[in-house]
Order: structure tokens, then sequence, then C-alpha cells
């Protein structure tokens, strides 16, 4: 790519070797005219036109490409056909040339650097060496590198008057070396090139000599690229083997480790993995979207460039009575958006964990004011199957598990009811209702409601359920369990719950009305001094299942505090604690000790508050875009569609959408090795059956490491129990969303065919 | 500041209006010659000649300027003057015009848009309309904004056959508008500029015409300009006001909050706040460190790169069992720098406080194997004072105080030693050791072992104290404490420990021969099972005492685990917990249950990683100036630098340095209302004396107030009980020091006679 391409001679037919006319203005003639060593060589027929907006990738076909995929797929498609050539255990080298500088726009309007970037080659920039060369080679070379790109050389003219490239080598980084080449002679005057459109005789003459001179100049220029690329493979292979004897990975059980996943990037739905066994990069479905954290796709430039924006204007500053521009912005949006109707304040913090433990400390202290308290040692109030992060404060607000149990201070502090739950099987949304939950119900309630299924997901979210016999069930249960505990002398500081979808936990669906009951049930008990209802949707809130806030769209109640993180930045570490005003108030008081004594050193750092604000621009934007195209959630006369259907009537921006196709989740879900699925939003949980002793979990991890084989429908989920899930953003194509369930569909029926034949 | 200057013809002798010559390549040439609203203006006399180099100030006076402070003090020069001449409560608009691209270098060799970052001035920037400009415009727009600069307008000549305007316009950020000026008419021949010098009759005339034609476009780029400036005012207002009923600020008394302070931008070791009352804006020397997190100073154009590169190449990807190039490099780095010759593995997390819940997981599990305990409950044993973060785990390590008391989950879990601390004062480093400490000495021992004092900071961290009676004082405190609790039946999981310095504790210069007594103490007891030691470096570490590892270099004694975060970035949240392989090995087992079971979302996100390797890098080399400089632990003489001229025949990695001038910091120490200073690293406290009840604590508040007045020298402190401290980065210039040195100085003085005058 060149800094600064105003050199309509050069760029006007540039072709691979031989090359057409004489360039007098930019080292890429020199470099591309050079003999280069054997088996390595420029791709043939691969060039591009003047405006850069065109591709001849086979000779004589000048299609325009207005559309960035296909452009893409010819690229691949030559780079492929180069490397088959090539003799076995060759080393090749493919240069795709571009026209323009690098954020000059393709025809389909976005900006080359972007449009190129999912190959992430390695990038060759052609410098300038005039006057103000340093300036558009350095803004090119930095444009380069915020999009990821890496840059082992900068190439230039040698110009003894300006020796740009002193500066330019004192300001890239230190993986780039910058080479100069000797300067061409003078072009012909302008009158001679205007007569006669073919060079003379001395000018080609002058033109030899001189690129007999600069041929070794150049050749050292490949060789650096040759040396840059080995060094990368170590590098690579490095990575693959000294990653397990440095690194501590979270949740991993290292005795058991295999070879890590090794990403060398990641752009869109994608991480691009080295596989040593090939010596290769791939590309790999994100299908756990890192940890539930994307949902507008990886290596997104306008996140890198609001992240620089920040870093630039302030690094981080501190933020106790302090107030800056992104924190300000950021949270005068919470509270209008998650926070709408309830919100008026927001805590900054680090992560989930760190924001359910102020949401904790928030209720508590709220509770202690409240009701008048001295010293109590409170309860919270949960859902079994609860995961609130890793701190011992947020462990001890989940129930007792394998994983807690080890955990030395882990203490379970709290009442956790065991949930009623959905998935979508046969047709139908059907509640699994687990036996605690019927034991308190009449026993002629209990019959009738055990089978309840649902037609649609709107139904299952529908408010008049209030009035259903399986309401009454649920409040017969949350009063029983509550009244219980509150006889053992429990007193309760937080109902603290994940709405509608446990993740951790097992991607359950969580029926609403339950939750909804118990909201309702924890607030009427003392209605004078509630127990405050903290949401912990740090994985279901901020459009993950559709909504800016889950609890609050779906089930139709909105809670004192509420916790943000994951896809609030999809980058950078930062959560949010949002708190009613009375939540607030009952910290405020003569003495500095009745404070909320909570804060971490990078409270509301800018590089996240700035690039929670553009992330909530972009999901906005995709948000808005989806509720309003029709029949974005897939065909019609598909069960799992059912829900969006039935919305057509209602508000837009209050449909219960699914990114998966749902005619094919019709299939999985009649597999018979399916006991059910599940999809909100970007998740799909696809539950599988537990048909023998201990078959679901290796069910799961078996499914999950078959599909990360293959080339280009290879996908990277990961087992949760006897659930596979998959994550999507909300960028991902339908196209791609139908490709990952037919992967999952055919392992599925591979699967039960083997365990029927075992 | 234009996109790419390669137009000589323009650049040359520009002049601020009346213009001279004509100008047909670039839309500036409109722009200055409009005629302003009244009382806006141009600043008649600052230009810059055509190499950007130096500066035109004072008609006449073409002084070359070499250093960016000076040209930095030229230009403020010039707009104050300017400012003042305007009539009162008028509104001025200077322009401050650059020649060459926004990257071209200065004669200082620095880059434009770095030198002039300080000011953050809004930019203005010249479009190019050609064929290529679109790239140029839209990299050098991106290299403005990553330094942090707004840039409310684009303009750019209309030029209908490429329509450069419309990408522009489509690829900057909602808050730039692009503007077009239509083109001048072409330039006359090249033959009759060169013949004569000035333009003809009907060159003069064309233009005049086409001026009168631009005029009011670029009166609309004007208003523009005067709209952005007045919505800035108001926003900033608008921060003064909202902050206190949106935000909820940790570790705040809202109810007795005063005036938020508005950080409008930072840039090296400066805030620059907006002042409300003189609506206008103000530097204020951070000397809190934004919460002890800066290192190498504000708005970093490096940790800005670098932050960007990762965010381009990666966004974030998923970690366990995974493995990416900023991780592992950054892995290596620590294991190799603070972890050398003890650590292996390297575990991230988010911030301080999950890093010494990791730590304590780490250490706990260790115990629990090396000894084959069953379900203990373990204690850990520390220094009284400790904090190590706000989360209920690393609450529960500190000892009970006013703070935890009125957290409901907190227990104080361990056994907490009252420290003897240091400080200087009157010419001597002074021991103060507490009575329980010498309740457990003979008491011959005692008498004597009271009154140490030390000639230089050397002798206090000196090895060969390990023989003194004082470490037989110690040693036989240590042991008595240790048994009693044990008779008590407590079991120890770890000694988690500050080295040297305790944070939020009140700044206290813990003697390091106490905390290596504790050590060896520890390790002494089970010596085949020994309880692991946790060094909590997240405020000492990463060169904030000028090493990498404060423990290690100044304890003499390397951990098992040790924490590290705030500097670690100085911009994002990132925590690391560096492990012993043995530490490590006790987490491998069949079973997943046994492996360390915490994770959060963003581990080791690649951002973080990569600005923490870019920062680790600037670290080193700022170490590496710093050590090699002869007498930079300021003059001789002086008490406060003995340290560094004992330890001149030394290597000089470890030698003991702070960069508070130790001259005026022996001047302080004699002050009667100081009761001492301690000076390490780049942290200074200073101890005020608490002469009657309650005095202590609001002196310093006093004094913090009384620093932050000002222009120009005006210090941004927070204070610490009766603890005024100050921190400065690597990066603080000599001369700044001795500003905030000299500041505090007078304003002791000025309070100790109010005192005496009270």
């Amino acid at each position: 790519m060149n800094a600064n391409d105003m050199h309509p001679r050069m760029a006007a037919g540039s072709r691979l070797p031989p090359i057409q006319g004489i360039d007098h203005t930019e080292p890429r003639g020199v470099l591309r005219r050079l003999e280069l060593p054997e088996h390595i060589t420029n791709v043939p027929s691969m060039t591009f036109s003047r405006d850069g907006s065109y591709l001849r990738v086979v000779e004589g076909a000048e299609n325009r490409v207005t559309d960035d995929s296909v452009l893409r797929d010819r690229i691949a498609h030559a780079l492929d056909a180069f490397a088959a050539q090539l003799p076995p255990a060759a080393l090749g080298m493919a240069f795709v040339e571009t026209a323009g500088g690098v954020l000059s726009p393709t025809m389909s309007g976005s900006l080359q650097a972007d449009a190129y970037r999912p190959f992430r080659l390695p990038a060759v920039l052609v410098g300038d060496s005039n006057l103000g060369g340093i300036s558009t080679t350095l803004s090119s070379y930095e444009a380069l590198r915020i999009r990821g790109f890496d840059v082992p050389c900068v190439v230039l003219f040698d110009n003894p008057k300006y020796q740009n490239h002193d500066v330019i080598e004192r300001c890239v980084d230190k993986d780039t070396r910058v080479f100069t080449i000797p300067a061409p002679p003078p072009p012909p005057p302008a009158a001679q090139t205007a007569s006669s459109p073919t060079p003379s005789p001395d000018d080609l003459a002058n033109m030899s000599a001189y690129y007999a001179a600069a041929d070794p100049h150049a050749a050292r220029v490949v060789h650096h690229l040759l040396r840059t690329h080995a060094a990368r493979l170590e590098r690579l292979n490095h990575l693959a083997t000294a990653a397990d004897t440095r690194l501590w990975w979270p949740f991993t059980q290292h005795a058991a480790t295999k070879a890590p996943t090794v990403i060398d990037s990641a752009h869109g739905d994608d991480f691009v993995v080295f596989d040593a066994s090939r010596q290769s990069t791939r590309a790999l479905f994100d299908a756990c979207a890192s940890w539930w954290t994307q949902a507008v796709g990886h290596g997104n430039p306008r996140l890198a460039r609001a992240a620089a924006r920040a870093a630039g204007r302030y690094g981080h500053v501190i933020f106790p009575e302090a107030v800056h521009e992104p924190a300000m912005r950021l949270a005068e949006r919470l509270v209008a958006s998650p926070g709408r109707g309830w919100a008026s304040r927001v805590f900054y913090s680090d992560d989930g964990s760190t924001a359910t433990e102020v949401a904790l400390k928030m209720a508590f202290k709220r509770v202690v004011v409240s009701q008048g308290l001295v010293k109590p040692r409170l309860d919270v109030i949960g859902i079994e199957g609860a995961y609130h992060g890793d701190t011992i404060g947020a462990m001890s607000a989940s129930n007792p598990n394998v994983y807690n149990d080890k955990v030395d201070w882990y203490t379970g502090r709290g009442v956790w009811l065991a949930p009623p739950t959905l998935v979508f099987k046969d047709g139908a949304y059907r509640v699994r209702i687990p036996d605690a939950v019927l034991c308190d119900a009449d026993p002629a309630n209990a019959a009738a409601v055990a089978a309840t299924t649902f037609a649609s997901r709107d139904a299952v979210f529908d408010k008049s359920r209030d009035n259903s016999a399986l309401a009454a069930v649920y409040r017969a249960h949350i009063a029983s369990v509550l009244d219980a505990a509150e006889r053992e002398g429990r007193v309760f500081g937080a109902l603290m719950l994940e709405p509608v979808l446990l993740g951790a936990g097992g991607m359950l669906w969580v029926d609403p009305l339950f939750q909804r009951e118990l909201i309702r049930a924890v607030r009427t008990r003392k209605p004078d001094a509630p127990v405050p209802v903290i949401y912990d949707e740090v994985f279901v809130g901020m459009y993950r299942l559709g909504f800016p806030s889950a609890g609050a769209s779906l089930l139709h109640e909105t809670p004192d505090i509420a916790c943000y993180a994951k896809c609030l930045t999809g980058i950078v570490p930062l959560a949010v604690t949002l708190a009613s005003e009375h939540i607030f108030e009952a910290f405020l008081a003569p003495t500095k000790v009745d404070a909320l004594l909570h804060g971490h050193s990078f409270t509301a750092h800018p590089v996240g508050c700035e690039v929670a604000l553009e992330s909530l621009d972009m999901l906005e934007e995709l948000h808005n875009a989806r509720v309003h195209t029709p029949g974005s959630d897939a065909a019609s006369g598909s069960a799992a569609s059912a829900a969006s259907d039935n919305q057509a009537g209602a508000a837009q921006s209050t449909a219960i959408t699914s990114v998966w196709d749902s005619a094919m989740l019709d299939r999985i879900a009649a597999l018979p090795c399916v006991q059910g699925v599940v999809a909100l939003g970007t998740v799909l949980a696809i539950e599988l059956a537990a048909s023998q002793q201990g078959y679901a979990s290796t069910a799961a991890a078996k499914i999950v490491q078959s599909l990360r084989a293959g080339d280009g429908d290879a996908v990277f989920a990961r087992p949760l129990g006897n659930v596979l899930y998959l994550m999507a953003t909300h960028e991902t194509p339908a196209a791609r969303i139908g490709d990952v369930l037919g992967r999952v569909h055919s392992l599925l029926c591979d699967d039960a065919d083997s365990d029927r034949a075992a």
C-alpha cells in the first residue's frame, strides 16, 4: 500500500512483471521488476486498476467489484491459485498491489485498509520522500497499524534534500524497518512524453541503468520480508509451545490441557488461528463470542479509533469528585437506556464481578438504613444456578456448588430457588417445573400446570400470564420458601437475579413469570422498606437478548440496581452498576464512612467509556436496522419464528427476536439427541439428551471438538455441561448463521448415528 | 493543520491577513482573507515559516526554535497577548496556522501534532480535494484524533470530479463537519509566474472575483467554529453541574461534595480543567498520579497507538486454553522482570483487587495441598494498615477498620502486626517502633533500639541490618504474635504484604527489616510446607519506587506470588498475579474442580497487554536513562540524597533514588509543622504534625485545597489523613518538581504562621 498515491503516471495500468512503462515517481516500480529468487514471485494476474476499484484477477476480466466480499473472494482465489502452482515445499511470495492511498475508498465505498483487513497481509508501505512526505507516510502508517496490520517495512526513495527516512525511522514502531531505494533519473520533459506515448530509447537506456543499480536495494527489501515471514512463523510456533509454560489460564485444569488455540488475529466473527500441523492460519467462527463479550465483531476499526481517541485526549484521569466527558455522556446514556424510568446514578467499576459486589453493597446499605438494622449479617435471595462472578463476594451470592466448594473463603450467604425453565422442542415451548415448586401447589393445580406449553416466544413473555394457574403455583412456592427462611431468622439484603437466561449456570431459560413473581413477592413482603432487586445483566444486557435491559423488557419489571459489562465495550474491561435515587440516598450522611467505600484505580477510565459510547452507537444502529427489517426473524411457518410473527402488530422495538435461523432450529430441535433448544437474541443453546449416564457432557465436548476442525466452516465453541451453546454478533451475516447451523446439524446427526451404532 | 502540505507555493511566506501572494491550491487562503465578524480575528503576528520549524511571534524576530517547550511558550504568549487586546467581554478567535502536514516534524524532531498537543486547540483540518486526497485527509484526521484533538471541521475545495468530501464526510466521527469551498480559477501558466514574481492584474482581478464568491462559504466555516466553541463551553458547564446528579463517585461522601473537577483533557503531568467561575481552562499538576496509575504521563501517544494497534488486530479474544502474542510477550517479560528468579506463571485479571483475590486463592490451595488440610478456614498474616482492594475477599485480608466496619459481608480473616515505620526528619532517617513490638523485647534491648536512626536511605535497606539488635527485637515480637495466634487454633494460608510502602494505609514507610524478618519467620515455621508469601505490589511495583519489584529489590527476598496493576498499563484496567511453579503445581489434578476457578471476561485482553508492553518499554528506557545519569538524585551535601551518594560504587540499576529534589525536601522536613518526610522513587509523603486534636487531618485537607488554586503552578493532590502525598511520573521535568515543592514549602510556611497566629 502506499502513503500517498497522487502519481497518476505510475498508478495507471501498473502491472506485475514485466512492467509496462517506466515509473519515475515511486519505489514500487523497482520492487516490481526485481528478479525474485526462485519460487518467490508476484501473483502474475492480480492487479488493481488506477482507481483501486476493480480487480483484474483473471486476465482480461475487468469486472467492477462493488461488493467487498466479492473483491476479497477474488483475491483469496488468486492467492490460492498462486499457492497451488508452487512446487511442493517451495516458499512463495505474493504481492497484492493496491492503488490509491491506504484510506482511499474501494468501489463499495469502504476504505481500502478496512476492505483488505480480513486478510491482514503484512503491508509494505510505499513512503513518500518528497516535501510533506513524512506526514503522509506516517499518517498512512498509523492508519494501517490502528487497523491491526503488521507493517514489516516502509520503502521510499532516497532523497538527500529532505531525508524523510530519518524521521520516519525514528517514529515507526520497533518492528518496522525503513528502506530507501536510490531515486530514479528525472523524467523526460513533459513535451516529449506528451508527443509520444512510448518511452524514447534514451529514456529506456537511462532507466535500465538505474534499475540495475537499484536492484540490490530492492533485494534487501525482499530478503527482509522473507526474514520477517520466517520470524512470524517462528513466533507463532513459539506461542503454541510456550503458552503452557508461562500462562495460567482462567477456569482451566492445566493437567488436562491440549495444544492451545493460537490466535494470530481476529476480524468480524472470526478468529484467525495458527495451525501448527499445517504451519498456516485458518479462520474459526468465534461461537463463544469470546466469553460472551462480542456484539459488533472483532477488530472493529470504530472501536479501535474510539480507544485511541480517549487515550490521546486523557490517557487515564482520576474519577472521585471529578468528571470527564466520556464518563458523563455514558452515564447519561445508560440512565436513559437500560436505566430508563428507574435509574438515576451510575457507579463505574471494572468487570461483572466487581459490578455485582458493588450492587450488593448498595442493596445492603439500603436495607440497613431503611429497616433500621444494626450490624445484621444479610443474605441474598437468588436463583439456583446463579453466577455473579469469581471474587469472594460475588461467589458468596451464588448457591454452593462443586466449583465454589473448593474456595476457602467462599460462604454461601443466601436462599436460592430452583427455577422453572423453558425449552423449544417438538414445535412448542415447554415449561419444566422443578418438583420443589410443584410440591407447594394444590395437587389439582400441580397436575394442570405441569405440562404447560406455548406456541410462541411472545406467549412465554406475555404479561397476561400473571393470571394463570401457574402464576398461583409459583406464588405459593415462593412464599413458602421465603417464609421458611425468615422463620430460621434470615434477614434478606437483596434479591439478585440474571433476568431470563442463566449463563454460566447452563444457558437455562428461566420462566420469566417465575422471576416476575419472585420480584413481586420480595417487594410486597416489606412494602415500607422492601429488599432491593438487583438485575445482574452482565451477560443478558446490552442487546445480548435484543434489548438494552433484558429484565426491563422481558420481565416487565424494573429493578432498583442493575449491572452491565461484557458487551458494554467489547474490547476492554469496564462495568457499571446502575442505581435508583433511593438506593443512592441511603449513603448520604455526614461522615465519609457511610459513603460507598468502593473504588478501583481505573474507575470510569476514559478509554473504556469512549469505546462503550461508540459500541452503543453501533448496537443501536444495528438494533434499529434489524427491528425495522421485515422478516428479520427468518421464514414464516416455522414454530421457532412464531414469536416475531405474532408480534407483527406490536411496536417493533419490543419484538422478541433471534438471529438464529428458525427453520434450521426446528430441524435441530427435532433430532432425537436434542432435548430442546433455546434461541433468544444472539444466543442459541442446544441441550443434548442425557441418554446414558455421563454421556451428555462428553457429547457436547465431542461436538465442540469436531466443530473446531475444518477450513472455512470451522466453529470455535465451548462446552457447558450437556449444553452446546453458540453466540453470534449483531453483525453476523445470515449466510454465516446458516453455515454454522448446517455444520452443527450435520454433526448432531452423525453423532446420533454413531451413538446408535455403538 | 492540513492533511497534505505538498504545495510549496502556498506555504511559502504565508501570512495572516492581508495575505501576500495568491493561493490557488488550498482553501486556507480563502479562510485567511475573510473579513471576520467584529472582535473575531486572527492573531496577526503568529505565522509559521515554510518548514514549520520557526515561529514569527514578534514581527521581525525569526528565531529558529529547536525546543518544543520554547515553541509552545511563544505560542502561549502570542495567544495571551491576543486575548489581552480584546475589548472587555468580547469573543476573539485566534488561528494558529501550521505549515506542513499534521505529522511533519518540527525543528526539534517531534511531530507537529505531538508538539502542539498540550494546547489541544480545536483543529481545522485542511483537506485535499484531489485524486488521492481522501486517503491523505482521512489518515491526517485519524492522526489528530488519536492524539486527542477535537476536529470540529474539515475544509476542502469542492472538486466535482472526485467528490472527495462525500467519502470524507461518511468516514469522520459524528462531531466533525466537512465543508467545501468553491475551487479557485486555475493558476496562470507557469511561464508567466516564472517571469514575474508578482501576480498580473488579470490574475489579481480573477482572484478578487473568486474571493468575493467564496467568502460566504468561508463564513459558514467560521460560524461553525463559533457554534462549536459555544457548544463546547456549554458541555463543560453541563459537566460541572450534571456530574452530581448522575455519577456515583467511588470513595466519596456525596453529601459533602463540592463542585467537581471538570477534566477537559490531560497531557504529561497535567490535567486541563475547566474553571466555571472564569469560563476557561487551566492546567493542574496531577500530584495524585490519578490514583497512582500514572508513570509516563497523560495522553501519551505511544500508549494510544498501542491500544489502537491491539484493538485493530484483535479487539478482544477469549483466553482460556488460547494464546495471543501480546499476552504471551507480556507474560514472558513479567516473569523475566519483577518475577526474575522465582516466578514462572502469569495469571491475568482486571484490577488490584481481583489480582489479590487470585493471589489468596493460589496461596490457600497450596497450603491445603502441601499441609494436607481438609476444609480449613484459613487466615492471612498481614501488616496493620494493609489495603488490598475493595472486593469482599480483598477487604477481608485487611485488618478491621472504620471503612470496612460498615460493609456487611466483610470479615477480617487474619492476624495483622503493627509495623515499625521510618521517616526522614532533622537530617536523619528515624525508625518509629510500636510499643507492642518493644514490649516483646528484652528491656535492655528495647531501650537501645528505640532511637535507631540512619544517615541514608541505603543504610535503611542494607541487608547487614539482619545482624542488628533491632532485628532480634523484631524476631522476638513476630514469634510471639504468631505463636499466640496458633495457640488460638488459627491456621495460616498466606502472608500478604505491600513491600516497603503502605499506600492507602497512609503512605507509611515500613521498616524493610521488619518485613524481611516476618517473611523469614513465616517460611521457617513449617519448612516442609511453608505458608506462601504474597507481595501486593499493585502500588509499589512497576517502577513506582524505582524497581520492577520493590519487594525483590528492597526487601532482598522474593515472594511466591506477586500482584501488579496500576502503572502496568497506566490507561486501562489490567492486573497480573505472578506465581512460582510450586504454587501452580498445587492446582494440577485430574479434575476441573481442582483448577483455579477464577476468570474474567476480558482476561488478558490484547489492548491491555499491548499497552503494558509499550508502557514497560518506556519505563525501562526512562529507568535506564535515569540510573545512568550522574547526580540524578539531586545535589550532594543533602541528607536526603545521601542514599544515592553512598550507592555510587554499587551497580547503578539497584540505586535507591527519589525524583524529589532532596535539598528542597531537607527544607520541608525541617519545618516545625512537618513530622517527617518519606521520599522513595516517584512518591513523596509529608507527614504533618498533629499539634492539636483533629488539627492534622484538616491541615492536610486545607493545604490540598490551597494547592489547587492558581494558574500555572496549581497542584491537584488528595489528602490522606494527616499526610500530604505527591506523586510524579518518570517524565516529570526537574524544573516542575522544583515548582511543586516550592509551592508546597511556601504553603506549609504560611500555614504554620497562621497556626501560630491563631
